[in-house]
């Protein structure tokens, strides 16, 4: 029996909190031992577009094993009146291996991207944190403020935006005052961010860096989940250098993957070494941050294990509530 | 949309012929450089068994992009009733990436091993053969007879069958003899099945050599489909030398998991250009069989592409003979 989840079921299913939690759990397994993030496989040609194929396993007591399917058409928009971006998730049973749940992935995929800002927020920013600015509006970017305000539990008073599409900024603004309840200020520049705020969440398609890091003021913590490919970046060398926290969703998958820390570390600017999983400070094998001026930053590229942990928690609610279709095959 | 279908659909879909044909269009397309079959993931711990994702694409006129799923749990049939293999497909439209089709994956994976057979006995076996010798009765046996059935084009007449099971072999007997109106005798050792045969199939769950190859008579093709690890293997190195042709469903799958061919290469026995994917006899960059005296090998470890090939053909096929049920989702 399998369960199918649609995007609709998934949508009655899933919390940013929940997907904190259980974000937060695949974070700490991974530095436990608990859990296998195997490299994706991406492949493409003869295709016209990316599949990529992320495979995870979690032990401790969440015992979930999935993939998630994604493949990203660029065309798909202008060709087919589809999104670019599509994926399902497998979830096993992880003590037969039988697939019992098949589910939408693209919420997940936000929610769990979000909620990689969440854990880092939690841990690492400043506790009295109130104003969070980000650079886009787009449909990522409105989870990732959700993340921010429940990782701040639910302090966050303040959110600056920018984004060059004002329509997109203005729906941002309706959108998230709506949700939160918190107040949207809609700048005009990505240096207005900057000031005034705790944190600066960064999570735009750019390749190159949205600021100088010579502008972010003491005690801000950053997190970036955009770019992730070796040459590209959002966050530049020197907001690298000054931050005395650098951390990673899983380090090894960024040192593979995120030109934010590749870059400045063929620089000579930081070492490998400076880098730590955020699953080390929630195991508490190492400190977090240590005062209130401190730079702090996280930078996350997506592993796995997120995808493993939340499409989980979706199956096991799906079944406790009834939601979705039973199907024999 | 996509289309589920049931193993049940499936049997409904799938016939020997047709499994042969996509798998040799699958093998072609790899030599002629159409396909992609990335490293498949294997994965266990901390989970209680394997599994194992195999993605694909096969350009060309098939244009087919898939992955499988399959699980290997050794407990499953003692704790939990179920099968210790299970399996499932995602078809994939290669012009968006959607996931449109999701398959029981158990009978394919059967199915396209039994092809892989039919497409060597196709293309290198003698003209001539009538019988077959077959290690093991076993649910893989019985597809491998039926795949050297249709691969000498319904002209084989006799299998023998050697299985340490006497009732596994009764019911093979039955089950053949019933499908394919061929004789089949149950012999009492493996050395019987060498003699006064054209055709040997090794399909068996053995580690170590099941024969000398010094027994095997000239003019005799043998595939082997069992071991699937370095250390593995169902032939010995006596045969591999004394062949003439070496032949791989794909040489870089065989040459990185098939003990068959790595042994007797550590051994300085053959080298690896003695070996050849059986895709470069069937485009004809290669020639194949020259004499009714020689001795031809085929050793398939299974390559994604097999399960590509196969998965787009039952797909397909369930869309035209309104087969599966189609779900939102």
């Amino acid at each position: 029996m399998v369960r199918l989840l649609t995007k609709e079921d998934v949508a009655k299913l899933l919390t940013m909190p929940d997907a904190l939690n259980y974000v937060e759990e695949a974070y700490k397994q991974l530095t436990l031992g608990n859990a296998i993030v195997p490299q994706r496989i991406a492949f493409t040609d003869p295709a016209l577009g990316l599949t990529l194929i992320m495979p995870g396993i979690i032990g401790g007591k969440m015992n979930a094993l999935a993939t998630k399917i994604v493949s990203v058409y660029k065309q798909n928009p202008e060709k087919y009146n589809m999104p670019t971006v599509l994926a399902k998730i497998m979830v096993q049973d992880i003590n037969t291996g039988d697939i019992v749940g098949i589910m939408d992935g693209s919420l997940i995929t936000a929610m769990r991207t979000g909620a990689a800002t969440g854990v880092s927020v939690k841990y690492i920013a400043r506790k009295n944190s109130t104003t969070l600015g980000i650079y886009s509006a787009g449909v990522q970017a409105r989870k990732q403020v959700s993340a921010v305000y429940w990782g701040l539990d639910k302090k966050l008073e303040k959110c600056k935006v920018y984004d060059l599409k004002k329509n997109v900024a203005k729906d941002f603004k309706k959108e998230i005052e709506s949700e939160l309840g918190i107040d949207v200020e809609i700048v005009e520049s990505g240096d207005d961010l900057l000031s005034n705020t705790d944190i600066v969440v960064a999570a735009t398609t750019s390749t190159t860096p949205l600021f100088s890091g010579n502008k972010v003021v003491e005690g801000t913590h950053i997190s970036s989940i955009g770019a992730h490919a070796p040459d590209a970046r959002e966050l530049d060398s020197i907001i690298i250098k000054r931050a005395s926290l650098l951390t990673a969703g899983l380090k090894e998958a960024c040192l593979a993957e995120a030109g934010d820390y590749i870059i400045p570390i063929n620089e000579g600017i930081i070492t490998e070494n400076d880098i730590f999983s955020i699953g080390e400070i929630i195991t508490g094998n190492k400190p977090g941050r240590t005062s209130d001026s401190e730079i702090t930053v996280f930078k996350s590229v997506g592993i796995s294990a997120q995808d493993v942990a939340v499409g989980k928690l979706v199956y096991d609610r799906a079944l406790k509530e009834g939601i979705g279709q039973n199907i024999a095959f």
